[in-house]
């Protein structure tokens, strides 16, 4: 279990609020590795091992490996035994339903897994969210303001009462689970909109993807974004897996993570 | 694969529109299953052959099968792929995520496990729905209205324009596809508004959970619901589950779904 003040220590430790997103493709991972028995676990284990020393937060896009069926399942289940205790360790999965079956989904992840936190979709409302938080010590991560294009077609679809329909989430929400139990996803290239986000749950951790490939600005987000405990986790996925394609990708991993962490250095150093 | 036509036609020979929803819960099915390999397959095969008269539609609550770790990702293959071919098979997954997330999410459920449909959650937008749509002949069940009583909390919420969130999703979604690819989740619970949906796309098929245990009414789903193509999918998962405790579980399921297939059966009459 990991409560926010050890989220925080980990970030001074490593002077990172890094999070590597575990986004494993077939098509784009090293061919050297395609001999092996699990190809995408080998290819994990190495970039987690590489990325370790810089990296805070692990995110599995679970995504990537139903793809690959029943293995992929597998493949998750080891990866997710393989990362690291001390960090903090996020089911990207984007789930959300009807209250017994968020339970069921709930149950994978944080007991199967021992995932710290998901990933849950707001659209159905506070009772698909609730049973995620009736799991002491874990962690819900509610979509709030994502980073793709598609946000313009309701997140950002503006509300009778003058709120947008991603405040109106964030406003909801804060009187389900305070910032000991509650995250929101805002995307690294909606940092235009982080100071007035900020003003809204301006506690809470925020994760946010979309750094690097997605085009997002690092200096922005962490301009913007932190807070008094710093709060923010901010995910490269592909930018890190893929820095290299030869035998040395794992090497390239390290160095592309070392260098944003770097880059996050020069904003955290206030806080220590 | 189904078209529209092949939906309507399973409906007329078995004057029907059931679709049992597999949610199998090993603290539900009958104790003898238990010494089973796999109980809930065994239970799943049992249910399916039971209902095939009455239903046109199964769909399994992929929750329930990742609840169950490594071993319920296998349990959902076999369901999956004993699932009769004249019938129409829906992933209960409630996806969706940034494009060549959802591609990997549609790859899983498309091609690993060849359902005809998937559902999808909209809130993330277009390019979140979009890559299921490009697998041609299958199908998207876009989340709309939900059964639950968190559907007040953002879906039913009113936007500036007028429309209230859910009817939002229904028009601009009817941009993104039309009626031969796109089908909406509108909860039995929420029968009061079928009529109004209807006038919002009076082509598409609807996928109505929500009757039975959680307080839906089939008649006035049937009622206000239906279009000249009969347009819904009435699901019902625990009624007809776990109808009978025991060892005859099988054939109390196929009582109870002869029993909801006979009810449908005075709506659909005038069709056929």
């Amino acid at each position: 279990m990991l409560f926010i003040q050890d989220i925080f220590q980990l970030i001074r430790q490593k002077n990172s609020c890094l999070c590597v997103g575990l986004d494993p493709d077939l098509q784009k991972i090293p061919k050297n590795l395609l001999s092996e028995k699990d190809p995408i676990f080998e290819f994990n284990k190495q970039i987690i091992d590489a990325t370790y020393p810089f990296a805070v937060a692990y995110k599995p896009n679970v995504a990537f490996y139903e793809a690959l069926g029943t293995k992929g399942w597998e493949t998750l289940y080891k990866t997710a035994e393989y990362l690291p205790k001390d960090t903090f360790k996020i089911a990207d999965a984007k789930r959300g339903d009807i209250g017994n079956t968020s339970e069921m989904y709930a149950k994978a992840f944080f007991e199967q897994m021992n995932f710290d936190a998901i990933t849950v979709n707001p659209y159905m409302g506070e009772d698909c969210v609730k049973p995620f938080l009736e799991f002491a010590g874990k962690w819900v991560i509610l979509l709030a303001l994502t980073s793709n294009a598609g946000s313009q077609d309701f997140e950002q679809q503006t509300l009778q009462n003058g709120r947008k329909l991603y405040e109106e989430v964030l406003e909801k929400s804060k009187q389900w689970a305070d910032h000991t139990q509650m995250m929101y996803v805002v995307g690294a290239t909606q940092s235009q909109y982080l100071q007035h986000i900020r003003k809204i749950v301006p506690e809470n951790f925020l994760l946010v993807p979309g750094v690097g490939t997605q085009g997002g600005n690092l200096q922005e987000v962490m301009q913007f974004g932190m807070n008094e405990n710093v709060g923010l986790l901010i995910n490269s996925s592909r930018e890190v897996l893929y820095a290299g394609e030869g035998k040395d990708f794992a090497l390239k991993a390290a160095q592309k993570a070392q260098e944003i962490q770097k880059q996050m250095a020069n904003y955290l150093e206030k806080f220590f």
